[in-house]
């Protein structure tokens, strides 16, 4: 057992589950992984570990099982020292937790709804969305990530759209985030993902822009 | 200035922003405090301090304004040594935050709308409400406080629970937290309504019920 009993109960294309997938790596934690199916038949060992949501991502650390991915961040930050994830000024760990849960609440839904929104919700979906994206917009300006020089907390919460928003686009052929309409965080995503680790820990991108693509065609 | 030029802007009637000088009491913390009107016209202070949401709560800590009430209070827990609001081991302050998490995105919801619903929502939302009391009520046996021995952050984040709920109970004559339906729950809203520091830190109750009372006959 030991100190480094780590699984990871998770799912390739959930941003959510990745986000701790990218702070286990951040951290250079050996984790063990189980697949779980969102739409299927859940496993013992998530019902089990996750009574209350039942949904991925969970942590399991020497048998003792966390929910929530932004809680499993702050816990791998609290328990394991070197690479920071969160600030350790308070009051920059609170403006990274604040634009953290910006995200989760706001930014998130609001471009996933944008993104597949029916005809007459279209228009009012995408104002939501851009408004949203303006304030990311204006949150990273003169900044290389969200966490400053590295990236941090924000920066990993924010995957969905530094990856996911641009697969996306490509399937549905509409584009919210492009050079030209927030160009700021435009060049943050490109960043992103040409970082090493986070290259590394997003779902490979023709398997998901195949399963957005069926989504779609299903009429979803 | 100095290190304790503390304020905070908030609403008497707001079960968040109670939250924020709950936390700053139980550290012995002296502030000032701003009323704002939720409905009315917003404050310049406000406006340029929470940008984003434009809503109370806001602590400004030496001119620095901190919005959002768990990031609050995560802040204060972090900066004011004595009290602790959050546990310090590590595992338990990750379920501290998954059940505080848990209140804010679905207990407080489903009861307000619970409460407030019309005749053709009471069934579904009653029943989504008393799913969630009925994790709490779990979570609750056999300990004081969701924090143990002491008020901490789950019991803070819970203060609806506690203390808004019975007065709205109150005046709509329904009732779906009582001795006999969540037992445990119900005996912790006692023991934390007796509590003095939340006593003398939730709004007068005469004047919760009127506010409601009124909210009631608008038809809302």
């Amino acid at each position: 057992m030991g100190e480094q009993n780590v699984k990871v109960l998770g799912n390739w294309g959930s941003p959510f589950s990745r986000r701790v997938e990218m702070a286990l790596k951040l951290k250079g934690i050996p984790y063990d992984y189980q697949e779980e199916e969102p739409y299927g038949n859940k496993s013992p060992e998530l019902l089990k570990s996750n009574p209350v949501y039942k949904k991925i991502p969970v942590l399991i650390h020497n048998g003792k099982p966390i929910a929530e991915s932004q809680v499993i961040l702050e816990y791998i930050d609290q328990v394991w020292d070197g690479y920071s994830i969160l600030p350790t000024d308070p009051y920059q760990r609170s403006l990274a937790r604040f634009w953290a849960k910006f995200i989760d609440d706001k930014a998130m839904p609001s471009l996933w709804n944008a993104m597949w929104a029916k005809e007459d919700e279209q228009e009012k979906t995408l104002k939501e969305a851009k408004e949203n994206l303006e304030m990311l917009e204006k949150e990273i300006e003169g900044k290389k990530f969200f966490g400053g020089e590295n990236i941090g907390f924000v920066d990993i919460v924010a995957n969905f759209i530094g990856f996911w928003l641009g697969t996306i686009q490509q399937v549905l052929g509409k584009e919210i985030l492009t050079k030209e309409t927030y160009p700021h965080l435009s060049n943050w995503a490109e960043e992103y993902v040409n970082c090493d680790i986070i290259k590394q820990n997003v779902p490979p991108k023709e398997r998901l822009f195949t399963l957005f693509k069926l989504r779609h065609e299903a009429g979803f």
